[in-house]
This record gives C-alpha cells, sequence and structure tokens, in this order.
C-alpha cells in the first residue's frame, strides 16, 4: 500500500461515506490491490444496527457503494493512464444500489472490502463489492454507477 | 400524528438510522399513514454525497432500509392487534436492500419517506419505499425483511 488511497489522491472529497475532508463522515480509504480494489474500515459504536454487537445496514451500503465507485473511478483514470483527479475530473455517481445481507457484522471486527469491475458499458460500471468481518463474508454488494466528468 | 412515531413506541432502540436511544444517528422517526408509513427528516451538511448539495447514497440507503423494516414490524404488531414492544418482541432484519437512485436528492430540503408493503409470506416482508424531496421522488427502494422474535 505504498500508493495513498484514492480518496487522498482526490477522487472524492465531502462525501459523507469516503471525502477524505468530510471531517464527520467515515473516511472510508479503498486502495489497488492488482485490478481490484481493497479497503479496511473500523466502526464506531454509534455504527451499530438493531443490536449493539452488529454493524448497522445503512452503514455496509455506504461502504460497500463507496468503495465500489472509488474503484469505477480508479480503474477508469488507470486506463486512460491518468494520475487521479486530473483534469477531465472522472466521477461516478449510484444509479442502482443492491446489497445483500447474508450474516450479521460484528461491530468489533475490522471491516474487510473487496471490489472488482464486473462490466463496463459505455459510461456504466458495475461493480461486485463483498464485505468480510472476521474472514467470512456478510454482505455482497452489486453497484451500478455512471460516469461524470467535469473539469 | 397523534401517536408516537414506531420509534418511539420502542420498536427499534440502539439502530444508528432510527434507533431513539442512539444519541449519533439519524433518528428517523416513522408514523402512520392509513396502511403505509410516513416519515420526514432533515439532513446535516455533513451528510452530503460527492458534492456538498447533494445528500448521500448510502444515507438514503439507511432512511430507505430502517423506514421500511420499521413498517414491517409496525404492521406485524397491528395484524396481532398488540402494540409495538409488547413481549414476544417483534424485530425485522434485512436480508436483500435494491435502491435505484432517480435523481440528486437536495441536501437542503426536507427529505419524505412513504413505504408500504408489497408482499408478505411467512417471515418474510417485502416493502417498496419512496424517497422524496421538494415533491420529487429521487430513489425508490425494495426491502427485504425476515421477522425475528424475542422475548
Amino acid at each position: 500500500m505504498a500508493e495513498p488511497a484514492f480518496q487522498d489522491q482526490g477522487s472524492v472529497h465531502h462525501c459523507h461515506g469516503c471525502g477524505a475532508a468530510n471531517e464527520k463522515g467515515l473516511r472510508l480509504k479503498s486502495y489497488w490491490d492488482g485490478g481490484e480494489a481493497i479497503a479496511t474500515w473500523r466502526a464506531q459504536p454509534h455504527h451499530c444496527g438493531g443490536t449493539k454487537e452488529n454493524l448497522n445496514g445503512g452503514i455496509i451500503a455506504s461502504l460497500i457503494d463507496c468503495h465500489s465507485l472509488n474503484l469505477a473511478i480508479a480503474h477508469s483514470y488507470r486506463l486512460e493512464a491518468r494520475p487521479i483527479a486530473s483534469a477531465p475530473r472522472i466521477g461516478y455517481v449510484t444509479a442502482n444500489l443492491h446489497i445483500s445481507y447474508l450474516k450479521p457484522t460484528p461491530l468489533k471486527e475490522t471491516i474487510h472490502l473487496r471490489a472488482r469491475i464486473a462490466k463496463l458499458e459505455g459510461r456504466k460500471a458495475w461493480v461486485d463489492c463483498a464485505l468480510s468481518a472476521g474472514g467470512v463474508i456478510c454482505a455482497q454488494g452489486e453497484v451500478l454507477g455512471v460516469r461524470v466528468e467535469w473539469d
């Protein structure tokens, strides 16, 4: 992990889930692992779901959404052999998010995320993302992102 | 809205999205409107997405998830003609969450949620939920919840 996280290279700034500039956000950090993206994250007690022992489903959705779109952004820059955040800026917005909650996610374990590009077609990127804790996959996400550009 | 919110009747206590006892959570409040459930919610600036003007997609997922499962809980108690939070306690856990993001959701507008039971089958409840702002539906969710009980 010698290279800074995608977010610390400026992929996203303000987002509640992963913006490095959002002091009250979740501040997820995503990194390359070959052609896939990985991240680790630790919850705070108030990120619980219906019980204090398990991670909230909405937080799980946030982590999967942000990690997946950050991979789409980084992948697009890589395809164009440009540094993340170089102009014209590439972003992705979520069109569809589908999460399968397979098992309760223990709040006190380190959360691991792994995302891979499933398909690219025009401006659309389909990303698969697994969220695991304690070596067990607890949730699986499929995210459809749509590319946007600006200067 | 003479009746307290489902959450204030004890439907859920600790949840980051809607637990009344979670001081750092989103504290969504859901109410009956006939056979459907409604809620309104206001974001804070740090709940933004990729831009400061729009609501984060993960927060949207949280609101839809919590509102939908609270309807499933309240509906189950109503079918049994029992007050919410009476023993044996009824809860719902999310098995599947599918969100379609139709338009950007403006951060400064009041968020409105409306959920209805689409189907009930054994322990499973399928709930449809629309999230709107400024009179426009910005996201649509489909949530599959599975009933759990405890004393």
